[in-house]
């Protein structure tokens, strides 16, 4: 195993908050990034925590992202907020949008949040957990550069496309978190492998060509197997409607890639829809969401989703989390 | 091929409405469940269509369903209508919901239908449809009884559970229209199968004890294969969150089955998400969405989701639908 640094959780955030700021972020977009990033490594999504932070910084100083943006704010009708993030990150474009949805949704019991001109939010199901957090129930849907070809087809037109979901628990948390891709796997699985030379699974993506591989550059080349054939493409579709279309951002098929240094800002989109369930269920929602959850979890062998991610949550806050030193002097490199 | 009777789709809308009425349905709770049975033929779905008749006939005779009921509509928020279906079809419901769910998000941005106390409503994309011939986004959910099991698990925690999405062409209808269920294929098609005395393809269902099998009955017995794996079982769940704990209505481990004439009524639910999306999109939607679907619809050998059914749709308007007799006589020898 590569060298590791023990930090908390606190040090995790502030270290990627400093990085953030020095390479050129303002500490008004820095901070709800660097608290996202702190989270992910809290709960374990290692491919979403540090590991990203060096490509944030190098998309700050290329212009792929603006580390300076001002997301504008606009609320044209009571249940819709509108969220222009400049070309800056999508985290606090997301916060300074819940800020107006949160108290939408209790007033209209339902609103819906529209993020264009986005850059990659990271782990989707961190932000609707947020908004059950505050006892709503939280759907979410993300676009990203075309890396699906439809059922039939061999040319890209989706991204992998998530879907989350988060059911409060009434108690500032989430009882239930639902956060899945529209592939196989994410497409950060690939890039993890790729970055680290190892070759993936058969059954996760194609190359150029559309055959099977087991190499993650020639998958990085190709696209992303969808998950379940046509019903993956149809759940990614529906993802590329929500958090594209309907909100005016850059579709994946002409999205800049997230990756490399090339292409410019890639402005797509984010879709967040908060629904007051205690008044949709006239009441009921805590004990029906009980009866579920407890059908589930009183099977053997079985694990509630979300359950992984609170359990690397406890165990982070009372150890710490063992980060690859060369990922932090890689991010030190960069402002050399 | 079995004896046919060709009718027009009028003819078809006719029969099943007087069917239903004979059978002890309400004129108002038929005509509505008529015309979807109607569409269903005219779209090719004869898995909903016309076969369904003696069953929904059968469940006003045995109680299943209540033919008279009256759903009681009420508008707690803004945003938010909800319908107490009081045991009946899912249909008038449905149809009474969305007089007030259309205004209200045209005037919110965004609005909520929470159906409860529910029957089974048959094809969900036609109700999302309706949402879109109104110009709105729509987006459905519905839940059943349980036939999936987790992952790990082997006893089923959730229905098949299908998730809709229809996009508005802004001219009356549907650009874009996604209706798939959480399993590799709806439990109607296994039904089917197990009513014409036919074998399942290996990989649709597993039996009682867990193991795949190509026998309907069997299939029946046991649980329905989830799509993608876990995958599957989370856009399950979703569907499950939303149109079972958040609507208040029974869940599927806790609902009385759709077929047969034993247990009572189900008393499942359904949600619907209506979204003004000319508002979310600052206007770019119709744009977005033909670019999308030229994407999608330029390669060769693939086809748009929805385009299959429009494709029924004219076939029907020309030459009306072959009908196999022996349904039509089992409907009238319900009445004997």
């Amino acid at each position: 195993m590569a060298d590791t640094t023990r930090m908390s959780v606190a040090e995790i955030e502030e270290f990627a908050a400093g990085m953030l700021q020095a390479a050129g972020t303002s500490p008004d977009n820095a901070a709800p990034l660097a608290k996202a990033i702190a989270a992910a490594e809290r709960e374990g999504i290692a491919s979403h925590g540090l590991m990203y932070l060096p490509i944030y910084m190098e998309h700050v100083k290329c212009g792929k992202v603006s580390g300076t943006a001002v997301p504008g704010v606009t609320h044209p009708k009571p249940g819709t907020i509108l969220v222009d993030a400049g070309t800056g990150f999508a985290h606090p474009a997301i916060a300074i949008g819940f800020a107006a949805l949160v108290p939408a949704a209790q007033a209209c019991g339902i609103a819906v949040l529209a993020v264009s001109n986005s850059y990659n939010c990271g782990v989707l199901g961190y932000h609707t957990e947020a908004l059950a957090a505050e006892g709503l129930l939280g759907i979410g849907f993300t676009n990203s550069p075309a890396s699906i070809a439809p059922a039939g087809g061999a040319k890209p037109v989706i991204g992998t496309n998530p879907m989350s979901v988060a059911a409060p628990d009434g108690a500032g948390g989430a009882a239930l978190l639902i956060d899945q891709s529209a592939s196989v796997v994410a497409k950060s699985e690939v890039m993890k492998r790729a970055r680290e030379g190892e070759p993936i699974p058969l059954g996760w993506a194609l190359d150029a060509d559309g055959n099977p591989t087991e190499d993650a550059d020639a998958a990085l080349k190709g696209s992303m197997a969808p998950a379940a054939g046509y019903k993956g493409v149809g759940w990614g579709l529906l993802t590329e409607l929500l958090a594209a279309v309907a909100t005016g951002a850059t579709l994946g098929i002409d999205a800049s890639p997230f990756s490399g240094t090339k292409g410019g800002p890639p402005r797509t989109g984010q879709m967040f829809i908060a629904i007051d369930v205690a008044t949709t269920s006239g009441g009921a929602f805590a004990e029906r969401l009980s009866a579920l959850t407890a059908a589930i979890g009183a099977q053997e062998g079985v694990r509630l989703p979300g359950a992984k991610r609170a359990a690397a949550r406890a165990r982070a806050d009372a150890e710490g989390v063992a980060v690859p030193t060369a990922i932090l002097d890689k991010a030190r490199a960069l402002l050399a």
